[in-house]
């Protein structure tokens, strides 16, 4: 079964072969033009305050070898997308790697390319890798908490969970597109994204999310993209606020980041996957300060980090800039689950309580 | 609620608590003796075949500042694994050693203290970190196929849970001891732990489950001490055979070993973790050399790697010495998800019905 949405990606996919037939029949070098995917051509959007390509193209043609391999590889690549497509299958990205070895040439040199080309098809055809049916090689985040998912799975089963039952939550699977999973609201009324599995648990266990009302999504470090499209669905289709639990360090400022505005690396479907309106309630240098936390030093790695995000335009209020200052001056960082100075408890019924006050969020 | 094996935990970690006192009572200096954890004590035994220690033991006593420091933070920990049993509760092991951060004298300075003294605590009283309700930061392991579990949820409802209902698979708990998790056979006639994420999701979707009475377990690398302790069960309680599917590398032949033979670090829960039975079905020198498989060179890492375990007494059988000492020859591994270069379907239609007839499984 081919849904209207996997029709048209297929559409948009075979209008590309058909522009490379149509200019060999005309006896001229197939191009294809696309954004110019460095970092000179990416904007930060204000006005969707989200990261974006900007306007700078540039052609990929046959004039070359190499040039010609791409094309051949891309050709080969929507070859494959499309007997996926009318299989109802799908594939790890490391798997489209290896299945290359069977193309003799255009075969892929190393994953990083056939990665690559799956974010070049992205951008030429404005549909998802998700679309392609192609997957990274693990996903798996969970979510716990008062509300409903539906879906169907393999065996054709209509699929109702609530992802409050089981107290490891839901799993998350690599494609939430609304052709795949429906969301229905509970009683959760705001969500908190945490970096890790430990606090995660903390918050499972000490019934936050019943007591509050909250639901809980676990992170899992940098959040793969159908963790950052699964947030941004509950935030657009159930008017959940989004806050962002992390530990207190640049990388988990960056963590934040790409829950809110996107990353440069996706910059391409930001408007997809970030929640813009999303508010950190993660570990700040403040906190390290008033709470007395256990810390550690700031590595050169982390000062480098940091001082790169005072220039970056995703941290340009006053809120990440003296705070990033703070972290710069005292040359310590702590971690979320650091917060057990003080007990298992002052998470939930001191440090979380406080911070979503503040954002009148409780 | 405190079920009658963690009363038994709580009796015999008092125990410990008691004679440290009563040492103290009669006037001399405290000390506790447990087995030599260093390799030198740590011996195969080739009648369950499983490591296990020897019996070199070692005395912790507080005639040294440390001795004595150690022997709080031991008393520290009981104090607070009994609070945690009172209360239900469970903490990670970064959780822990934050909460040390309260105890003053005593508070651990690394993880590594604080994770080590938790194993001690298991050799010295014989019961498992489990039972002292700590868990990893992370765990989340899948299972997929036709079994049933039976728990119950924190909001105390019954869950029954059939392993083949939703595609992303059931997630193993930290803890699957009887007390909490119930297992009931279903059509499952056979288990396959595979190491990565991608080739246990290719299993999922081409129906190797359902068409061969398969259950699918997902290693994840290197495989959490719950999930060879649910593949343990499984095989004990269910009398599934267990096959390991992994990739072609020294470093998976160790996953193969640690779920078969039991892990070094682990050497006093032997009996609890490892299914000696457990046969490889994971790539090996000859399947590269058969199948022509894409492969990578070995690293000098991999060789020394490959060479120690020539003389690991779990590699000790003709099949590993001829496999590994064929893979030092053609300097070359190969990953299990490199059997896509003939296709999605190779894997589930060719190659593991091979191996699983010649084991007699199929």
């Amino acid at each position: 079964m081919t849904s209207e949405r996997q029709k048209m990606t297929m559409d948009r996919l075979m209008k590309i072969v058909d522009s490379v037939y149509s200019q060999l029949n005309d006896g001229e070098i197939p191009a294809t033009d696309l954004p110019l995917r460095s970092k000179s051509n990416i904007e930060f959007d204000p006005r969707t305050n989200v990261w974006k390509y900007g306007g700078q193209m540039t052609s990929r043609n046959c004039k070359t070898v190499k040039g010609a391999t791409m094309m051949l590889r891309m050709l080969h690549t929507i070859g494959f997308i499309d007997s996926m497509i009318k299989e109802s299958r799908t594939s790890t990205l490391r798997e489209m790697y290896y299945i290359s070895e069977g193309w003799g040439y255009g075969k892929f040199t190393s994953q990083d390319e056939s990665n690559l080309l799956a974010e070049d098809l992205e951008i030429i055809s404005a549909f998802m890798r998700e679309d392609f049916r192609l997957r990274p090689e693990e996903d798996g985040a969970s979510v716990y908490g008062d509300i409903t998912v539906d879906t169907v799975n393999k065996k054709g089963e209509k699929r109702k969970i609530n992802c409050f039952d089981d107290d490891e939550g839901y799993k998350i699977p690599f494609n939430v597109e609304k052709e795949k999973i429906g969301i229905r609201p509970g009683n959760a009324k705001f969500i908190i994204a945490i970096e890790t599995g430990g606090m995660f648990a903390r918050l499972v266990e000490n019934g936050f999310a019943e007591k509050h009302n909250a639901l809980l999504v676990h992170l899992k470090g940098q959040p793969a993209r159908s963790t950052r499209r699964f947030i941004k669905r509950l935030n657009e289709e159930l008017k959940l606020p989004v806050t962002v639990f992390t530990d207190g360090d640049p990388w988990s400022f960056r963590i934040f980041a790409s829950v809110a505005y996107g990353a440069i690396k996706t910059a391409h479907i930001s408007d997809y996957l970030a929640t813009p309106t999303s508010q950190f309630i993660g570990i700040t240098a403040t906190d390290i300060l008033n709470y007395k936390l256990p810390t550690d030093k700031l590595s050169d790695q982390d000062i480098a980090a940091l001082k790169s995000e005072l220039t970056d335009p995703r941290f340009k209020d006053e809120f990440w800039v003296s705070e990033i200052e703070a972290m710069l001056g005292m040359k310590k960082k702590a971690e979320q689950q650091a917060l057990a100075k003080y007990g298992l408890d002052f998470v939930t019924d001191k440090y979380l309580p406080d911070k979503l006050t503040d954002l009148g969020i409780l």
